[in-house]
């Protein structure tokens, strides 16, 4: 089951193809990009997502995205969906054909979560460190190079996932070049010690994370500290949990890092899981 | 005039759509390409773009490229073309549909040089240094970086040529966090100086550039000594001429870097123009 509406609303077969060889999100991974997970028909954390959007297409200097067209593409999607009761929605969004009048091209897509996703859920993941190769100290006065902007150019996020496979683990944090600690290459990494949360800053050049955002607002209802500041490699190792946040991952935990186990607390993931579950 | 052409072969119409919106080198600029020169119905430098796109698929493990199937469908599209007698001819090859049988997309694509990359041949451009935030020293341990490759993941590339064209310039030249010279978003620094040629090193993390290996062929033939160095922005500024090379730019003259006027020395840029077009 998967299911395509282009951005004027219309639902089309997504089996066709709809995109020119020419468009610019092809030839340049020139586009910004969501994922937004649904649940029973609602899309979770979608004025985030659509909020993230505009933000990654406001660093690309493309046309601000259509709030309003968004959201009718969104539910056109939702209103033709008869699959599992949870979704992957794909937000897409490019800068059109190169050489053309500048109408971006959009699309939302929904199709199933991947069964590897599930399962890592489940049993949580070994993950690696990866060097990003980039000083925090760049972003700010590097604006072309897109840190934080959530672009369609994610050749180095796949590749970071191949080599982390490569290696005998499902996923991979990345390190920027003095050591501290960055974001998987599509989630956000969140530490859990007592009572409290923490979560690297986004001024280091990573995305915020809109479901690590959802779970550090319960947590802070709950009663739990939150904190957004750098972290280091000895942080997640000495964690009472290390978990990978991402809308279609929930709050993954990671098991293993760098091929040392980390401390087992079964009750502290179904604790942060249950807080994530009750913003819903 | 636009011509396309399927791996297979085919011509097809390049208005209408041919790729799927869940194409990975659409969702996540997975994927490689190669722009390739064509004058009076001749690629040249085929070889060796060739062997580049090989290369860069190897550093993205996808699957090794169909030679035979490229030059045929190359063929096809110079057998259609009527159009200038110069054409650029984009060769993409994307790791196909997510979640697929792992068939590759490849199409090569011809449509004229823009004019404004004509204009810029005949008049030379202005250029800014921008940085592009990684350690020569992290390109060798870091393959996830696919540093080298040329892939379809451009954001950053395009964002550079954007933030040059918005300080009145119309090209970048990347520099590494150590100041090393890199190349431009889409091109190859070449400096010289009396009688040598210089360009900086493929092992920093840059492309291997077909055109500056042309025009050392040439020069090398002409008596020119040729050198494959680092180099500084110092050495840029005080060369008898800094180009920038690449297939549709040919041997473009930088008269301006970062507001400061280069040397003056038309016979030098005629030279240098003549000896790379002696290799055709």
């Amino acid at each position: 089951m998967r299911v395509l509406a282009m951005l004027d609303g219309t639902l089309v077969d997504p089996e066709q193809p709809w995109i020119r060889v020419d468009d610019l999100g092809l030839l340049r991974g020139d586009g910004v990009f969501e994922t937004v997970l649904v649940v029973d028909g609602q899309p979770r954390e979608l004025g985030p997502h659509l909020d993230r959007l505009a933000r990654s297409a406001e660093l690309m200097d493309l046309p601000v995205p259509d709030r309003s067209a968004w959201e009718h593409c969104v539910e056109a999607v939702l209103g033709a969906w008869r699959g599992d009761a949870e979704m992957a929605l794909r937000l897409i969004y490019t800068r059109g054909v190169e050489g053309g009048d500048g109408t971006p091209t959009g699309y939302a897509f929904g199709f199933p979560i991947a069964d590897k996703v599930l399962r890592n859920r489940a049993t949580g993941v070994a993950a690696v460190t990866l060097d990003r190769g980039f000083h925090p100290d760049v972003v700010a006065r590097a604006p072309w190079l897109l840190l934080g902007a959530k672009t369609l150019s994610y050749a180095v996020n796949m590749a970071a996932l191949r080599h982390a496979e490569a290696r005998g683990a499902q996923e991979a944090i990345f390190l920027a070049a003095d050591g501290s600690v960055l974001e998987g290459p599509t989630s956000t990494v969140v530490v859990a010690d007592g009572n409290t949360l923490r979560t690297p800053p986004p001024s280091l050049g990573i995305l915020p994370g809109t479901t690590q955002a959802a779970l550090f607002r319960a947590a802070e209802k709950a009663g739990w500290s939150t904190k957004t500041e750098p972290l280091r490699l000895a942080d997640l190792l000495s964690a009472d949990g290390l978990y990978l946040a991402s809308s279609v991952r929930k709050v993954t935990r990671v098991h293993t890092l760098d091929g040392t186990p980390l401390p087992d607390v079964p009750a502290l993931h179904t604790e942060l899981s249950a807080l994530y579950e009750s913003e819903y």
